[in-house]
């Protein structure tokens, strides 16, 4: 038995999977088990990994608010409200993302071992609701991928240069998700310092940004509001509409619910816990707060500096105003500066990386799933790098198929991306209020009363994009998660009933026949050491040499052996039945099945049933011969009967099947020692 | 030994393929090999079988040549050229055909297993020129079927109730060759009635329109070139311009090599001896001379229709002519009669069964060329009613491809058509000609002197074409045929090259080698009967019941065996090494391999290499348990490894693999004898 290797540095060449220079191109040489602590996350670099997602949602959100508000014409009609309630709905929204992230550092305490909705959910509420949360973040985090690269394209397409490309924006999503793709198997550790540029400098100019703009002089002050009033005809709006009550309500509670969507991928990082540095739950909780007071500080400042420049945006007529990110760094800055340019580049680039926080995400959950069979079991498989290879290809076939299936078109992507992330923080939270209350400890009722607060707030917003969005996608979010719940319990009923049948009870020893059956049967030769006697059966469809090497494996595993050959042509019989006399002669006896339909696997079938009929008691061995020949399309020019034989006979209990190779490229077939 | 099987009609359920409902719904019932005779053609199912393609070119040929003539304005400008050339031009193609047609029967007769192009060439002028032949029909064939549906869809798609489905043309052309291809793998007995309907539909109403339309009086006589005459803006043409000399022999030729192809076709019959009842020669010729006086006198009689009618077909600035087929038919008959619509449909249906003669040529060619082992083996293979199932299968495929590339135009498709048919002819009778002076006997003179002219005319044609055509899609076809006789000589080097590996000489006998190996091993413990001595290593995953009877197989064949275990996570094998002492003991030692980069093949290579140095005589057997489960998608819910380690196993010479399965659904995995 060798020695087991257990040095600090082992050598690759022994043990690595035969490596070519494509994997090696695009992966990266492979890291060791036992250094998978080198793989683990600084704050620095896991900052942009996990939150990038959430961080880019200052790019839009306050965008979407602006929307909501301004097509219900607000900024001509109520100008004093207008200019209040995006401020107030920004500052309820960072609440809620106050009352979440708490919830999260809960969390993040109480399941070192990574959790988010899945794990908190299903230890508190039972399976079904860990399910259902497990089911909506997967599908949220492929709708991510799929709502950031499309963003990302329509933002890199926009640009003069690339007017060219505007009609491959499918093909050009696909593409970066294949980027993504290759750059997360080769790992975090050697992906995140490229993520931590275009976020930490879109971080720095927006702070820039906001500092300038709000501190200096209020050149522009409402010189964008204006603008649209001029664009537009006279009597678009009646002053004279009044906004109050109900429709002011609802009007608020739809733009508070779009604005949500700056709430997305903040549950990764309780997801991923695991992939930080020790003390891993203090690094993760710290990262957290870090992500919230970026988003909430950029979110609050560009919220602030658009209703002091009085920023409109919208579709109105013809007129589709600029992104509101570009009015106020063209304001700002000046259109045309460099930083202005910078602002630009960095929210493409951040918008396209968002993305990578999902890449980060969804193969941790599925693996946190396969562990608990519930997905299929290669999803916890760690790859050469340390990440759970599966999952992420397996993200980026389903977000490609999105951006196939919506054409990469952002508009019809976004109704169907609130929904999972909302139903999992409802869970989530609702399930640490039950922790509280079973748990209790330490100011219990306070901690339950929060999550309770966070799980009514973000189960009001689930319902609203619920009935708004249903028609328009949210639908479809609901049916796959549905679907992928009743999947998951297929799955956990196949694996619980297969290790049912295979494991071993503390009766199941295994025990070597040691006496002889004592059965009668035909078998002319009882077989050494007493185990069941072993009938041999050699396929041959012609006599040559590659047929060796079987014969001579079928008599030294059993003295029971038969050549079989299938009558498929029945002029080649009385050749064959020539050449075995002369060439084999009677040690093996050659038994000729008729083929009159010409089938291969008809007759074999019929003999084995008899075979086995005669001598139930004897295991069956299948010799079949096979020459490897010198090419890979060599296999393409000869009968292709071989896998429909292997195939048939697979699925015949008490057969056995052995391949015998005969390499035409080898000396006499054989191997030469050490040649290998 | 059990009897062989030889009655008149064998147990079909005995020796079948397994059977299923939708093949047995889609192939019918299989044949069986005593049977072969049965399905032997008789001459009036042959007939539209065989020459359906050459028929159905008379509804094309008058009219191309009238395109050609057309387009020159010689209707405007030389009105008794325009009404002489049309049957004077047919009547030389008439001609050719008719030498082509005693050149063909003589093959017939000189070559009655089936030959043709193929081998006339290989036989009489060697191997490239006949290598070159082959090419060059297969790839006329599946042009031939491509051209035939495209415009049978043409026609199809342009009846008013169908003209919904005119942006459809590819997907009807595809399903409309997938519907062929499943006609002929059942059979041409069985589909031989189906095509017979409209050729001989189409024959009966096309000569009674000939004959009422030339015995008749000349109602419409010259009403079609009055009609163009009006609708084109008068000096289109001008009336002084002069035809004659070098111009007027090239717009000849042109005309005449543009109506040739009512010649496709031709050689289907030649190829095809071999599916005639006996006397299977003289059936063949009296087949070949029926097709050649229909093709003709069909031709000629609508040439002479139209001639009289002065028809005039083409593209006259935006006036596109009705065909002339539906022209005629309408004056003879009158539009919209019951004649004039069955005239029609019997039109457009023989057009897409034309492609059938296809069906029936290629793959009798590919099996002809794979018994000479220049094309893969497996298109020698008769499948359930014993056609060649692979090669229709290819050809159907070969064609799909085709109609996408080409999406389906009939215009774009001509260009490839003639070439390969008229390389195929003019060495077909370039060797015929070699044939009758190597051969001579009775008036050899005079037979090699028909083909002779028969070679000089086709050439003549072959290089009009190839010239004319090149830019427009000969080129493809030269190209391609270079490509395939490249590739069947590569072939034919590798099967060569095994059968050289593999055969036995009279000194190779296979030898039991009856005295133990005396060379110094490790093994401790001879295998009996004096054999190579065979290492077993059985991969454990983990311990479990699917495990065990891979465990008891191994000790049955050798007294040396290992378990092998490949270390992925290292904290499961403590468990497993209690486990093994518990439930299987010292009987198998457990060997386990370290895998620092968490690679399964890596470790158990290596491994290998070390077994295989340290035993170099020994035959190594790796073990490889398997459980079956009860559905099919269950296998993707296990480790994938399987496959993976059996390629890298199969690559190694010396090495035989056996795979050991555990039927979950069986009680305790065994068979119970009888339940198969």
């Amino acid at each position: 038995m060798p020695d087991k290797a257990n040095t600090a540095r082992p050598d690759r060449r022994r043990y690595i999977h035969p490596i070519n220079p494509l994997r090696l191109l695009l992966f990266g040489r492979p890291i060791a088990t036992a250094h998978a602590e080198l793989t683990r996350l600084r704050k620095l670099i896991a900052l942009p990994v996990f939150a990038s997602d959430a961080i880019s949602s200052s790019a839009y959100a306050t965008q979407e608010i602006l929307l909501v508000l301004g097509a219900a014409g607000l900024w001509a009609t109520h100008v004093h409200l207008y200019k209040a309630l995006p401020l107030d709905i920004t500052v309820a929204i960072v609440a809620l993302l106050a009352i979440v992230v708490v919830s999260y550092w809960q969390t993040i305490y109480a399941y070192p071992s990574g959790g988010g909705s899945y794990i908190v959910s299903k230890q508190n509420l039972g399976a079904s609701p860990g399910l259902v949360a497990g089911a909506a973040l997967l599908i949220g985090y492929v709708v991510t991928v799929a709502v950031s690269i499309a963003s990302g394209v329509q933002n890199i397409l926009g640009t003069p240069a690339l007017h060219a490309l505007a009609e491959h924006q499918v093909g050009v999503g696909v593409a970066l998700i294949v980027a993504l793709c290759i750059a997360n198997l080769r790992g975090l550790t050697e992906t995140g310092a490229v993520f931590a540029v275009p976020t930490y400098l879109f971080v720095a100019v927006a702070t820039l940004m906001i500092a300038l703009g709000l501190l200096g002089p209020s050149v522009g002050h409402d010189l964008h509001l204006q603008n649209v009033n001029r664009t537009l005809p006279p009597g678009t709006y009646h002053t004279t509409d009044s906004v109050a009550g109900l429709a002011l309500l609802a009007l608020v509670l739809k733009a508070f619910a779009t604005g949500c969507s700056a709430m997305t991928g903040t549950e990764a990082i309780a997801n991923c816990v695991p992939e930080f540095r020790e003390p891993k739950s203090s690094n993760a909780a710290r990262t957290l707060v870090m992500m919230a007071v970026i988003l909430s500080g950029l979110f609050l400042g560009i919220t602030a500096l658009a209703v002091k420049l009085g920023v409109v945006y919208g579709h109105h007529g013809h007129y589709t105003s600029p992104a509101v990110i570009d009015q106020l760094s063209s304001t700002v800055f000046g259109r045309g500066s460099v930083l202005y340019y910078v602002m630009q580049i960095a929210t493409m680039m951040l918008l396209v990386f968002a993305a990578n926080t999902s890449f980060a995400g969804f193969p941790r959950l599925a693996a946190i799933l396969s562990r608990d069979r519930f997905v299929p079991r290669q999803l916890a498989n760690q790859g050469d790098k340390l990440v759970f290879s599966n999952g992420i290809v397996l993200l980026s076939l389903a977000a490609i198929v999105l951006i196939i299936a919506f054409r990469g078109s952002v508009d019809r992507l976004i109704p169907l991306y609130a929904f999972g992330v909302f139903t999992a923080f409802t869970l989530s939270q609702a399930g640490m209020v039950r922790h509280w209350i079973t748990k209790r400890g330490p100011r219990w009722v306070a901690k339950a009363a929060i999550n309770g607060l966070g799980a009514v707030a973000t189960a009001a917003v689930l319902l609203i994009v619920a009935v708004e969005k249903f028609t328009a996608g949210a639908w479809i979010v609901i049916v796959a998660t549905v679907a992928l719940v009743v999947m998951f319990r297929a799955i956990y009923r196949h694996y619980d009933f297969v290790r049912s049948r295979l494991s071993i009870g503390a009766g199941v020893p295994f025990r070597r026949p040691s006496t002889p059956d004592a059965r009668p049967d035909r078998s002319p030769a009882p077989s050494a050491g007493g185990h069941r006697p072993n009938t041999v059966l050699v396929l041959v469809p012609s006599l040559h040499r590659g047929v060796y090497p079987a014969l001579e494996y079928a008599m030294s595993i059993s003295r029971d052996c038969r050549a079989i050959h299938i009558e498929i042509d029945p002029s080649e019989v009385p050749r064959l039945v020539r050449e075995w006399e002369v060439n084999v002669g009677e040690e093996i006896p050659l038994v000729i099945l008729p083929s009159p339909f010409r089938s291969f696997i008809g007759p074999l079938m019929g003999y084995l049933d008899q075979v086995q009929r005669e001598r139930a008691n004897h295991i069956v061995t299948v010799v079949l011969p096979e020459f490897v020949s010198t090419k890979w399309w060599h296999g393409f020019l000869h009968n292709a009967n071989g896998p429909l034989v292997k195939y048939y006979l697979s699925q015949r209990p008490g057969v056995v099947i052995a391949n015998v190779r005969y390499f035409l490229g080898e000396p006499d077939g054989e191997p030469s020692p050490g040649s290998v």
